[in-house]
């Protein structure tokens, strides 16, 4: 009566994300090729499982693989390259020529390596990446195990990925023929953002993205400067513009989503639109401050977003969840504006949910990949424990992480790598710094 | 001609604090009796001194061991008891209730030894606690090894510990008295706050800080209910309260100090107070945000505090130290507004200047106690580093610290404590929930 599966985990703590609210005490999740196949107390368990592999979790919180939301992996190369500078400072003496420079495929490669080692050894499973050369940051995801959704980037700009719109797209849409048949990629189309993208280049992407299916990444309503722009370009503050250019909908990702009136709001909600909330880039450019609370409460589907390493200088998502949750009762005026299940809830499945792939990913549900992220919480910082999800959220971090699997493969074990050489990364990290600027004291 | 010495630490990096900005490449501190006897060059270090004891920390960065300046170390035991909840409610219904049913001298001695592993292992030296039973509280960080300010409580309210605000006084500087020959241990007269403090009482503890030459340390403008409270029950807000009692000087160590007028932050700068700076409490409570950008600016003198494990979740500097860099940026809309050598001042220098103990600890300057931290930055989450004062704020963590030493003394070693059985206060942890309240999902 045994049914034999790949791997049975078992867990003190399983956070499902769904059903909301819930943590399972002394549970098992059984794994058979890459996908959950039951979630069961652990002596029936094994009573029904005959597991090839078997993992005891006695001291941990397992939880679904978390989702960058919003990152520019590529950037690590530059993490720290000049921080503590005005906004425009910051990008146009240092960010910018910096990847006028430097930026090629090669660069994209092996940043976007160095950040899925973080990502995953941290608890990240897919990312959704905006950059140039969307080939190279697929094959580092891939490279890596990870699941990525890879940006097909477009901006009106000639940069030596590309010339035009146009050159842009067709090199995405081309690099997306190549891989589409990768069981861990999936695909948007990444307008950079309003004050880089023409009314034509906007309808074109959404042709495109209802052809073929495809979300709509970009950056949006980041700084007031953005906003004002678009009223002296365009009459109309930028949501207001991508509403009247048709491209609010359930697939649109507008990343920061900081300087929204409630009008703006419930436009997103009304449209079921996603916000890839990225609280430590905002604090750290100073962009500001955005109305998580009333995002959740107005129904505004959200996720979380590293950034890139330029501008939050760790990609990690523990880091983001805390801060969350803790900036949203801030900026409310309430202790209980956004609690630590609903911190969890945008970590995961809200960014599965905003990248099309909440029937795939984003929980620990029968049917979905096994992406999975187990904690340890045997630890002195995280004793004693009267709520785990409280404990996660608030106590725990990315160092506590032991385990991440990925459509069931085991990427991480005891907090490290399998399947990389950390040294090798960090030697790779120095050679481009050298090229890009050598340390000087 | 090799002079004999205790150790020599030879780092890559080391950033001293004081001088203030300066990163020191490839340079050496030595160590004798405790003390730094020299800050040098590593090849000049080697042909003059002769140590018995040599640590290479050939990827690490070096720093002052960081000074928690305001913490309930005790409150461990309750972390995580009740989250998101309204402040209120918090208190009323969870916090106090718990403490008068269990706080006793060995919920003190127990809760602070595991806030003491908790913080030394994450590079914190010293910390500035308020809480009852301040014997319990010496004992366990003397039992740490840890450097601390032992806050002598008052209060106008009658608990198991103490029956008023003159038998808490009376309490506090006879455990003074028991142990002011300990060289780890100074001590703080801790008035709780304006709301729980009568003006009689602090009459008396001013007498007694001038008597004693002690600090005084106590919540300060932390909410908007405790400023209201003041002005209806003395027709004044706390602070000029304070200033009609005398008790602003250099010696005053307000905690939080969010809620704070132009005219409130210049009489704190004109009197040389200081503020002991708790974000991800103020923001987990929802207290506010504190004016951080302007009290450096103005002249204030800042250190960082992790408050109670109740009210924020981390005994981790690392957090605040990052939280108060990007929380000052994005709430005064200014990227430069704290920076990364500002923001390690206050962690340290600022916290030591607080205490009075700025001759003794907070910077690595030859003639202070060798308090350090070594903090390795040799992973792919750190790389690469082109400014390591930027890599520590931003990018580092409490789980990067490898070593560190109280007074000479190593206390960390390789991430772990020396003297510490991690498991044995797990353990006693639990049995401590249990009584309290036990998990029940």
């Amino acid at each position: 009566m045994h049914v034999p599966i790949d791997l049975l985990i078992e867990a003190r703590w399983i956070i499902p994300v769904e059903p909301a609210d819930v943590v399972l005490e002394d549970h098992a999740v059984a794994v058979n090729d890459g996908r959950i196949v039951a979630i069961l107390q652990q002596g029936e368990a094994n009573t029904r499982f005959f597991p090839r592999q078997r993992k005891r979790l006695a001291h941990h919180i397992l939880i679904p693989g978390l989702v960058n939301l919003h990152t520019h992996a590529a950037m690590t190369l530059l993490r720290g390259l000049a921080d503590d500078l005005p906004l425009m400072e910051w990008l146009q003496i240092h960010i910018w020529p910096a990847e006028e420079k430097h930026v090629s495929e090669q660069f994209v490669y092996d940043g976007t390596l160095i950040a899925c080692a973080e990502m995953l050894r941290g608890g990240i499973t897919c990312f959704n990446d905006m950059y140039f050369y969307p080939k190279a940051i697929a094959g580092a995801a891939l490279a890596s195990g990870m699941r990525a959704a890879i940006g097909l980037i477009t901006l009106d700009l000639t940069t030596p990925y590309a010339a035009d719109a146009d050159d842009y797209l067709a090199k995405g849409l081309a690099a997306r023929d190549a891989l589409r048949d990768e069981p861990l990629l999936s695909f948007c189309l990444a307008p950079h953002a309003p004050y880089t993208v023409s009314d034509q280049a906007f309808t074109r992407v959404l042709t495109l993205a209802e052809q073929c299916d495809l979300p709509i990444h970009l950056h949006l309503h980041e700084t007031l400067q953005e906003i004002e722009d678009s009223v002296q370009r365009f009459g109309i503050r930028p949501i207001e513009r991508l509403h009247q250019l048709g491209l609010l909908g359930p697939g649109l990702i507008g990343a920061h989503g900081i300087h929204l009136n409630m009008d703006e709001i419930a436009l997103l909600a009304q449209h079921s639109c996603s916000i890839a909330h990225c609280p430590s880039s905002n604090l750290k450019l100073a962009s500001g401050i955005a109305p998580t609370a009333t995002l959740v409460k107005q129904g505004v589907n959200m996720g979380l977003g590293t950034d890139g390493a330029a501008s939050n200088n760790r990609l990690d998502l523990f880091q983001e969840l805390r801060l969350a949750a803790l900036l949203a009762k801030g900026y409310n005026g309430q202790a209980d504006a956004v609690g630590a299940h609903q911190a969890l809830r945008m970590a995961t499945l809200g960014g599965a949910q905003a990248l099309g792939l909440n029937d795939a990913i984003g929980s620990i549900k029968i049917g979905k990949a096994a992406d999975l992220c187990a904690v340890n919480i045997n630890d002195i910082g995280l004793t004693p424990c009267y709520d785990p999800a409280s404990l996660l959220v608030y106590s725990a971090g990315r160092e506590y992480v032991t385990d991440v699997w990925v459509a069931g493969q085991l990427r991480v074990a005891n907090g490290h790598l399998l399947e990389t050489n950390e040294i090798e990364l960090i030697n790779l990290a120095a050679l481009w710094q050298n090229q890009i600027r050598p340390l000087n004291v």
